[in-house]
């Protein structure tokens, strides 16, 4: 009998072995939505490869994700409404809930104590803890809530299309505060804060102009700016609404993509007055910046959503054309700006660029591809 | 027997199962230099833990390190010339060559793939599979190297003590290019590479000015600025220094320390010209600044080396003077900026303040510690 035993452990030994050999390093994961099939794709950035494809995610038409600091789980926001906890180890959803009937994205506290999501229906933002996904608190709004966005000492961010208000809220002691900052604009309809947590920018549909907020003021207040940008005249379409999450900030710069025409603008970031405009393929739809570098690289409206462009933020000329596929809808780069990962919906893929020669690395098949979203940004503030 | 295999068999079953369970997601981890012993600690940043101690890293008493793209190991660039290949997973140095007899530094290729370390003994740099550490490359240099750090497309600079000249290292083609990008100045110390990849920026020792090359340019070429900083009189001593990684950028200026002084000189970008200077409590050794916030944290050269202060980059004013312990020798920031660690080498620990409330969130034991850095340098370039 003892014998057997022996042979039996040794025989199971090696395998016990292997399964506490450490794996999963998260830092260079990736999830891309695959936004027909309600499912994510896992990627490993450095192999190039898809990992597994994580399904139960719902209405991925569209979402977006942020994620927790120790990048092990992603928090994805899902257009009807759903909030799914993903984890990255183990490669399936551990909690959901549908926590509203129709929403547009949320954010996580710096601490990674908070989830926030930002909700069209019924309007307002609601606050989960992150760990759990209980809810913490629901501040309800006079309308759709967009631009929600995380700011140090555990606040957020965000406006109200309807009404024009911008709200910060502190949750960083048991009874949240919540400020109303003011009057932005008419409909408001999408806001980013910059990279360094100074300014909140919020783009307006209903009328011209941007208008941003300083956030490091003791009172922060609207301000607008660019007066003439943006409400082209009635008979020209508006085939997308400019994504604010797109915009780069470069070089004691904005540029944003302006409203209707196939245009850039550069903006000076002291001054908030225009530079320059740079003439691009179509209507640009993200432009980001690709990191250590003075370029930026911009993708367009249907239809004319084929091609990518690379632009020079000192000479504000586009450098490059390419075409990877059918309907780009979203870029992502490596964290130190080696690479340009590119998702084509109509071709199935994500493109893999190295940004210095625009050679093609490597492609990976997905399922109608939308938003990349590589772990890196788990130590992005605003991200 | 069959009975008996399957008994043992479920009896192993719930132990190979739990040793599957993932662990170890690498976002939130973090290492600090033990100088007194050879040793690391590894840190969860989200618990404020200490997780395990590795040792066998030689002589620390001077170290920096640097990460891989997936956050699992570190390299660590010890002052006797040894590089360790740490796996942060298993807990252990992995890979150790001495390469040099005397060496202060190293960096990673963009893409992860080469590491490359900074020698005085003998004079130059080597670089190495990042995955084996096999030499790569030797490249020779007329004395001491400095200031190395990584550029984008596979590349390195570094200058020379000795002959005042910076290199330019492109390894990504099968034959190294190297470049001579010209004299910066008499003993360049020490130097460092902005955060967007644009700018190099050197240190002098033997003459006033500090030189900056901007990297974007076709042909990167040495500019002196600052033409009467630092090269104090002889009658007052210096007594260390000031570390050129302590440099912070924060808009639309540069902040360093000044030499001999106890100030901080603080340089507008654009035109490299003074704008302003805060009187401090000693002579900055390391001025980083915090995420998302206008502030810049300052600590000291002995023996006024018991205080950090906390500096507003907008009124160049003192905001905040704490007394974290005896012999502050590092600071190093939560990503999103939250929390500051602060390293104390006389009191044996790591005090953790809350960045919005200066409270002390935790502190941790460590023997002698130095340098702490968290794995979110992966993904930072330059660092």
């Amino acid at each position: 009998m003892k014998r057997l035993l022996a042979a039996t452990a040794i025989a199971l030994l090696p395998f016990a072995a292997q399964a506490q050999d450490p794996c999963c390093a998260t830092g260079d994961l990736g999830l891309v939505i695959e936004r027909a099939t309600g499912s994510l794709l896992l990627l490993d950035r450095s192999e190039h490869a898809a990992l597994a494809q994580i399904s139960g995610l719902g209405d991925l038409s569209h979402a977006s994700m942020t994620y927790s600091p120790d990048e092990r789980f992603a928090y994805v926001f899902g257009r009807d409404g759903g909030l799914s906890k993903v984890d990255l180890l183990k490669r399936e959803v551990v909690v959901r809930t549908i926590q509203a009937g129709n929403s547009i994205g949320g954010a996580i506290s710096d601490d990674g104590e908070l989830v926030a999501v930002s909700n069209y229906t019924p309007g307002g933002v609601k606050v989960f803890d992150a760990d759990t996904l209980d809810l913490i608190a629901d501040v309800p709004a006079d309308g759709k809530t967009i631009g929600l966005a995380d700011l140090p000492g555990r606040r957020f961010i965000w406006t109200v299309w309807d009404s024009g208000e911008a709200f910060l809220g502190d949750f960083s002691s048991d009874s949240p505060v919540i400020t109303n900052l003011g009057d932005v604009g008419k409909n408001p309809y999408d806001a980013v804060v910059t990279g360094d947590g100074h300014t909140y920018l919020i783009g307006l549909f209903g009328e011209k102009g941007v208008t941003a907020i300083d956030l490091w003021d003791d009172t922060p207040t609207p301000r607008k700016f660019l007066k003439d940008y943006g409400k082209i005249e009635d008979d020209m379409p508006v085939y997308k609404m400019p994504h604010l999450q797109g915009w780069a900030f470069t070089e004691g710069q904005f540029v944003l993509p302006a409203v209707g025409r196939h245009e850039l603008l550069w903006v000076d970031r002291e001054t908030l007055e225009e530079k320059a405009r740079t003439p691009v393929h179509g209507q640009p739809v993200f432009i980001i910046s690709q990191p250590a570098s003075p370029y930026v690289w911009v993708n367009y409206a249907t239809p004319r959503n084929g091609v990518v462009q690379v632009v020079d933020s000192r000479t504000h000329e586009v450098v490059k054309t390419l075409e990877p596929g059918k309907a780009i809808l979203h870029m992502e780069f490596a964290p130190r700006g080696a690479e340009a990962w590119v998702s084509s919906r109509d071709d199935n893929k994500i493109i893999v660029y190295d940004t210095h020669t625009f050679e093609i690395k490597a492609e990976i098949d997905a399922q109608s591809p939308s938003g990349i979203f590589f772990t890196a940004r788990a130590h992005q503030p605003g991200l």
